[in-house]
């Protein structure tokens, strides 16, 4: 493949380059993983902690696990669910044991759904949903934290070892839901490890770092009981919000895409979204445009676009002049029409497989 | 049975007149109950929590039930356990379902004595010395915290209800372990009516008093959900400490006396306990000695002295100057001697049992 550095926008914008330095994050580093997903390759995966340590398990076939979470509380997911399960799909397809674990512990305690409400949403919508977004269900372990004494356990133990301060230093707030959802996360994070011990790797959003600093910081205070692997992770940038702030989130639902949503009202927003274009169309033609900058080509990037030639050929196209916005914006409407179509469809059929999963039942 | 006022201390000592205004109590009041138990009777008992209720209960042989929790943190017990045990055993034979949980999630959380280790020594000994303090072991539904998945649940989802500055306000320190803690109590002293709803009563050290607070909050909280009715309690006074404080604690081993303990040893600090006694010999034969200050008789009352008319007599004869401190103390350490050497036994014998007691296991 021809090495071209901006169509994978791999100068880190300032925020990253910043987050990396304030956390003491490993930069992510293409030579470390083989066969490098998309994510991975176009650089939306940006950090890590403690990445050596899971290479090495690669490349030497060791054992270790990846393990991540579903929130049920909510009704819909996003495009960061999916980037996480498309890191999970990756270590899990490069001898990783992988879990998912729902969080209706912390639904109930951080957000006041009942446990028995998120078992059903996460049962009926949020588990069949990471399937249709490409989690090998055969090759995964399910479970509720509700379900889980060993994780429940560890939670209280963990409890003892952290102080309310510290708790603030790291996530501000320190609500008592918030405390036993963070230990609890501890758990599960962990929790791997009670069955077997080795290393492992939590993919996330790098708005979740807090978690595994906490969870870093009580490997370390737990040693002579436990002696746990300190978890690595493996940080992706958020998907930014179509007005091009960083973020996409429910709060501003015009700039914001939900798995799933209506594609005629995801195709409206995309009209309004951000573009790198220029002032008039006589100008972009002659200058071009500006894809580093655009919303639409940002989503093609990071979701949209399988290919690498194709996306490769977009990013000349709208640098040339000759690919223009109004078009492009239908091309990416016509996609997300696919994507939404298969993921609904892809939804139904995960459904319909929900109780053959295998869930860690308690002992 | 004549009525004299004196010898079971019916006149609150300020400080406990304080906490009923300062927490809003009611007094405990003779006439609520049938049959009072000995430590009612004599006024060891001396305030509650919503007691018409229990009472009715009672008089009309209605469901309720009894709660309360040990704490195997600790290697020995004290008095203040004894007093509790005689309280369930007193709702128990009038009508309650009685409950006893092991509290070793917390003991983890607070203490920082892990699960396994907590367990292990409630069924070595906290669970056999219940039993031989007098709980009957046929009549009670034992749990380990650890164990009940319905306790856990409710801990979680109550963890929503109260933030962290309600939390300090109740509790002072509001570490991690400590609001995980008081968040499961909640859990415990409510299970029982996950099962069956109806009224229940939880006797206690006043200094349990936050606990049924917190948990009267939480009960109105989760009111549209659930229903409860809020948790009665009986509250008993501290056993003073031997040197005349308000309360024997650890932190002063020489005027602690824990269960077990050396009867040797306890003997040697009952010799140094403060008694109501006079200057001089001649002047205690004279004006008599002051029962009410006496550590020593405070002994008999709460704990030693069965037997209402021995009680009696033996205040008038130190009233009266015939029944002197020293005689008195030899009195006292021999009673001492046969309580310990019972409980040893007793304690051995319920230890041979302990695997056949009615523990809830996980659903």
């Amino acid at each position: 493949m021809e090495k071209i550095i901006d169509p994978y926008s791999a100068d880190l914008p300032e925020d990253y380059s910043r987050m990396i330095k304030d956390f003491g994050l490993e930069e992510f580093n293409l030579d470390m993983f083989p066969d490098p997903n998309r994510i991975m390759r176009r650089n939306v995966v940006f950090a890590g902690r403690d990445l050596g340590i899971i290479s090495k398990c690669i490349k030497e076939k060791k054992k270790f696990y990846v393990l991540s979470g579903i929130m049920p509380s909510g009704e819909r997911i996003h495009f960061g669910n999916k980037l996480v399960v498309e890191n999970i799909r990756y270590f899990q397809e490069h001898g990783a044991k992988a879990y998912i674990l729902v969080a209706d512990l912390e639904s109930a305690a951080a957000r006041g759904v009942s446990i028995e409400e998120a078992k059903q949403r996460a049962l009926e919508f949020h588990i069949p949903a990471y399937i249709a977004l490409g989690l090998d269900p055969k090759k995964t372990v399910f479970y509720f934290q509700s379900e889980n004494k060993d994780v429940i356990h560890l939670a209280y133990e963990f409890s003892k070892k952290i102080t309310l301060n510290e708790f603030r230093a790291i996530y501000g707030n320190a609500d008592p839901g918030r405390i036993m959802s963070a230990v609890t996360q501890v758990g599960d994070i962990l929790y791997p490890q009670i069955e077997e011990r080795m290393p492992g790797i939590i993919p996330v959003g790098i708005d979740q770092d807090p978690h595994i600093r906490l969870t870093r910081d009580i490997v370390a205070r737990t040693k002579s009981k436990y002696n746990f692997f300190a978890p690595s992770a493996l940080y992706h940038k958020y998907t930014p919000s179509l007005d091009g702030s960083m973020k996409m989130s429910k709060s501003k639902p015009e700039s914001c895409i939900e798995l799933p949503e209506d594609t005629k009202h995801v195709c409206k927003k995309l009209k309004r979204a951000l573009t790198g274009g220029r002032d008039s169309l006589e100008e972009q033609k002659r200058l071009g445009g500006t894809p580093e900058k655009c919303m639409i080509y940002e989503l093609y990037r990071s979701h949209l676009m399988e290919d690498d030639d194709e996306l490769n050929k977009t990013y000349h196209d709208c640098r040339k002049g000759t690919l223009l916005c109004g078009h492009d914006k239908e091309i990416c409407c016509k996609k997300m029409e696919e994507f939404m179509e298969k993921f609904q469809k892809d939804l139904e059929k995960a459904r319909k497989h929900v109780d053959k999963l295998n869930f860690v039942k308690f002992k």
